[in-house]
Order: C-alpha cells, then structure tokens, then sequence
C-alpha cells in the first residue's frame, strides 16, 4: 500500500522538474559542447552560448554552500543553508524569474512568488509545506546568519559566471559597475571574506572592461 | 588580500560549472519550452525533447534527498547524503556518462572515475579533497546507510522521469521490464518503502507497454 504522503511527495519532486526549462539571464561558462553541436534554445541562437536554468543555479549554490561555509561572518547550519538554496528558487515555476536590476518587475514579485508558494509547497504533506515555506520566507527575510550566508552565495555565483564570460549578461543589461556593486555589496552581510574576493574581482572586471564605469 | 585557500575553492566550483554540458541518457518531463522554440542541443532535434545534465541530475537528487529522508531504512545522516549526491557524478566532467546498461562501457569505468578524481578533487585544499574523494569512495561502495539511501534515489530519479515520458530511453536502448527490475531493485537496501513504490510502478509501465517484457 503506497502512502498519500510518498505520493505527495513524489508529485512535488516532479514539479519542480520544471526548474530545468526556467532560464536565467546569466550565461553558463563552459559551452563547447554547444558551439560544436547546440542551437538555439533560448532565443540566442547566433550567439553560440546558452543561459542557466534554475536547477543547474540551485545545484551550484548547493556546492557553492558546502565548499564555502567556512567563510560566512557567523558559523551557519549548512544543512539549512543547503536546503535553503535548493528550494529558493522554486515559487519562480509559477511566477518567472526577475532579473535583479529589473526595478518595474520587482513591484508585482512578491505578490507573484507568494501565489507560488502556496501552491508550489502546497503539494507537499503539511509538515513539510511548512518547512519548505518557512525556509524560503527565511530566505527571502535575509534576517539570519544562514538566509544571510545563502543571499550572499546567491549574489555571488552569477557574479562569477558573468566575469567567466567577460560580463556578457551586464554588458546585454547596459549595467553599471555601481550598480553591480551597489547591488551585491550585501555579500558583506553574509560574508566578509567573500564580499572582499568579489570586490577584488569587480575591480578587475571594470579594467578589463567587462564593466562600464560611470 | 585573498587567500590561496578562497582560491583553489572557487577555481573548483567553477571547474564544476561544466556539469552543465554533461547529458545523460534520461530525458526531462517539462519540456514545452523547447517544444515552441528550441533546436537540438544534444544531437536529438527531431525529437522535440530534450536530456538531462548532471547538474539537473545532481540538484534533483539533493531535493529528492531532503523530501523522502524519512523513508531511508536506517536513520540517515541528511547532510552528509545532500553532499553526496551534489558531488557523485563530478567524475564525470573527465570521465564521462556511462549508460546504466551499458556492459563495455563499465569495464573500464572505474579506471576513468578514479583518474577523473585525482585531478578535479585535487583542485581543492587538501582538507576538503580527502572529504570530498571520501564522500565519492563512500557513495561508489554503497556499504553505509547514507551511500545505500543515496544510490536508492540515483536509481529513482531517472526511473520516475522515464515513467513520466512513456519510457523513452529504455526504449532507444531496449531494455526490458527484467533488466530494468534487476538493475534497480538495490533501491530496496535503502529504502523499502521507495521501492515498493518504483515496483508498483515499474508494473504499471510493463502494462502499458512503456517496457516490453521478455
């Protein structure tokens, strides 16, 4: 006899199947295959890269967090910190991804993302919608070391993406180096050590032109 | 002044973006999005689908890993099965994918994987290559209850999105209800309630001609 509850679960597993056909604005890095043998799929055929999607940014982070950990500001509970960045991003099944320096998009998200929430973590057992939801209003909140620590991951891996791709998504966006560092510097918050390795790196990145500075 | 240490840590994570461009055989359920817009980016255009990578893979696990812990035989320590899995087929940015039923390919695997593990653990700081190397020993070994529950998902994962695509890969491979059963059923050593469930359904695939039965 198989359990209401497995099958919750298990219907809650496949939906977020879909993280897998919700991309990015950032570029993956390494895209030889695709130069050789890729087309177009997602709306920038001639340019022979491809976006992230929301699955392979979730696993990332995940790896981002359990290699990192040592440096947040505040000893962080990485298996919080894990499960916090592999489910941050779901609610964006229902309600899309916003691009961070997307100001008008901002104004209707969380509206958006909490209709997300409770029918995404709503398929869930109710223990577990619970947790789920609660660690995603944790992350949202950014009001503990380990939503911190998480925020700062978050801003962080596309940072490097984008600088492994010479700031191809800036440079597409017509973002500032301000900007870019008005906007990240809260990676201080989660953590110093690696706010101070990403502001090395912005410095970089406006020399080499990656960047425009004004 | 950043250390050697922050260094070494973020070269290996973005060695590990190359995840992104690794295909396994086992396709994704939600691809609608390709459906409309998108051309072949793993040499099956015609198809209108699209293949799994291991980062996808990677993410689906640690998420399957959080939300069926309950149901692992043997209490499981979560955080060490989450790190498992992230990091299980890391292997294969050297080594390459090697189909589940494929017998030639095997043999010269674990040679492959163990090269693959030298180079890219040894990115790391030496602390972290020994966790990480040990993580990977543990998870290949499946003699603990973490590595056993951990291989229970690598075998579900793929099987649950077969299902959700009429069995399409084992098709391309022919493989039958037999092999399909006798590959998985060490699902069972990690979890017998996980596997009670893929039985069901392996049956329920066998009855509407998803798998030939000989």
């Amino acid at each position: 006899m198989i359990s209401e509850r497995l099958k919750r679960q298990i219907e809650f597993l496949l939906e977020a199947d879909k993280m897998k056909s919700l991309y990015r604005q950032t570029y993956i890095i390494n895209d030889e295959k695709r130069s050789e043998s890729m087309r177009d799929f997602d709306g920038d055929d001639s340019l022979h890269r491809r976006r992230e999607n929301d699955a392979e940014h979730s696993f990332h982070l995940a790896l981002f967090a359990m290699t990192l950990a040592e440096h947040a500001n505040i000893p962080v509970d990485l298996l919080r910190v894990m499960k916090m960045v592999l489910i941050h991003d779901i609610v964006e099944i229902d309600a899309g991804d916003t691009y961070c320096y997307d100001t008008e998009g901002y104004k209707s998200k969380r509206e958006r993302e909490e209709r997300a929430a409770d029918r995404l973590f709503g398929i869930l057992p109710e223990d577990q919608e619970k947790e789920y939801r609660g660690l995603w209003e944790e992350f949202e909140a950014m009001d503990t070391a380990e939503s911190r620590f998480a925020a700062a991951l978050d801003r962080m891996q596309p940072m490097l993406l984008n600088f492994s791709k010479n700031g191809i998504s800036w440079q597409e966006h017509n973002v500032s180096y301000s900007q870019v560092h008005e906007r990240n510097k809260h990676i201080a918050n989660g953590s110093e050590e690696l706010w101070e390795y990403m502001e090395e790196a912005l410095k970089d990145a406006l020399g080499k032109g990656f960047l425009k500075d004004e």
